[in-house]
């Protein structure tokens, strides 16, 4: 059954100051949900209908919190999904905890990404470049809007991230660091670049000034049209995918 | 003085049925609007706000069309975007008329592409990489939706298109068709291409199986991690930078 308020509850993490104080934020549909329950998040609650119950009733015997049955249309309500004939799930928040770089060829790293559909996006695009740590500024959209998850498609499961100062970041970690700009190295001509830290600005001005201080290389996509630039998740795309051509997995 | 039935009518506009009807779509935001003014497109009557107008006093004096003067309110009343303080205009759509293929290096073909957002994204990106002349499924987007004029951030008035039944299409240029699918060469590894059509899929189900014949070599985007496919707008961007990067400008 589901109560009143349970519905009010999973209302209010729609919006990010409810999200902030609870700690908790939501997955919908049946693959993200399945993929939430396989990863290293904890899941606190699942609404479910009965077909997807019976599909995937294996997976939820070791599933400990609380399932509610529910029908369609209750999901529909309460979620932010259109359509949505399976499941969602509360899950909780991870702590923001800086990591170190380590082992990693690459890593990605936002400043001032503010669109959660571009957010999603990037980090769909990090998980399918094997690109597994991300680090974001403080002004970069939330990772756990509703938004954010939905455009990553089932990849925020996979990626370890935290926000903080990325100019203390990148000064404390002493990696090469290539930036997109305009006016950089052409991508198609790049050498093998070492591992290192790829940085991409806001949607609208770009990388900060004062984060351009920390940039060794300035990379370009090279344009053959007229327009006058890219959506920022594109060119993080083609970023990644030039450079994982250079380096190899 | 901005008219009762002007507001009505550009209103209707929000929906397909009355853009077929009027073959009239409109465009919004300073640039956009000014981009399309600069274009082959015939723009019928142009709503701008006082400094949108004494701003761009030179380009409006050769404007035939009517201009009339409203409020940034006004503005975000009739149209589309949340903030618009600058101008909107209401323009003719274009006929729809086949081209032949010609000199084009690439052209660009997309099978039901359904998002909006992805082929307006699409033709930004396709301006980016020089490619002019695109063709669509019937079943792919609206061109002149609001949605995807938005998303193409101008481009939209410096690429050439029509709508047709692409089997029949492919049949008849005779041209190589590369279609992207997920056990494709890797593009990665590919030779230089011949001149040809770049052909897209189906958010969800990709190229039909009906189309997939006319293809002469599938390719695939090469991942790394453990995302299960890119979104297609990504996806285009990345194989139009592979082909670029081959066959160079």
């Amino acid at each position: 059954m589901l109560s009143k308020n349970t519905v009010k509850f999973i209302k209010s993490l729609h919006q990010k100051k409810y999200r902030s104080d609870s700690r908790m934020f939501f997955v919908e549909g049946e693959k993200s949900v399945l993929e939430v329950l396989d990863s290293d998040f904890s899941v606190e609650m699942i609404l479910g209908t009965a077909s997807f119950e019976k599909r995937n009733s294996q997976v939820l015997t070791s599933f400990s919190g609380d399932f509610i049955s529910v029908t369609q249309n209750q999901l529909e309500q309460v979620g932010h999904y259109q359509s949505n004939d399976a499941a969602l799930a509360v899950v909780k928040m991870k702590e923001n905890k800086a990591f170190e770089p380590g082992e990693d060829q690459l890593i990605l790293a936002l400043d001032e990404v503010r669109d959660p559909g571009n957010l999603g996006t990037i980090i769909r695009v990090a998980d399918w470049y094997g690109i597994r740590r991300l680090v974001f500024s403080q002004q970069t959209a939330e990772f756990y809007n509703p938004k954010v998850i939905q455009a990553s498609m089932g990849s925020f499961t996979r990626v370890e991230f935290f926000y903080g100062d990325l100019g203390e970041v990148l000064e404390r970690w002493k990696l090469p660091v290539y930036g997109a700009f305009l006016d950089g190295e052409n991508i198609h001509r790049l050498d093998k670049p070492a591992s290192g830290v790829i940085l991409m600005g806001n949607e609208a001005n770009g990388i900060s000034s004062e984060l351009a201080k920390k940039v060794s290389q300035k990379v370009t996509i090279p344009g053959f049209g007229r327009a006058e630039s890219l959506n920022v998740a594109i060119a993080t795309a083609i970023i990644c995918d030039n450079f994982k051509r250079l380096m190899g997995s």
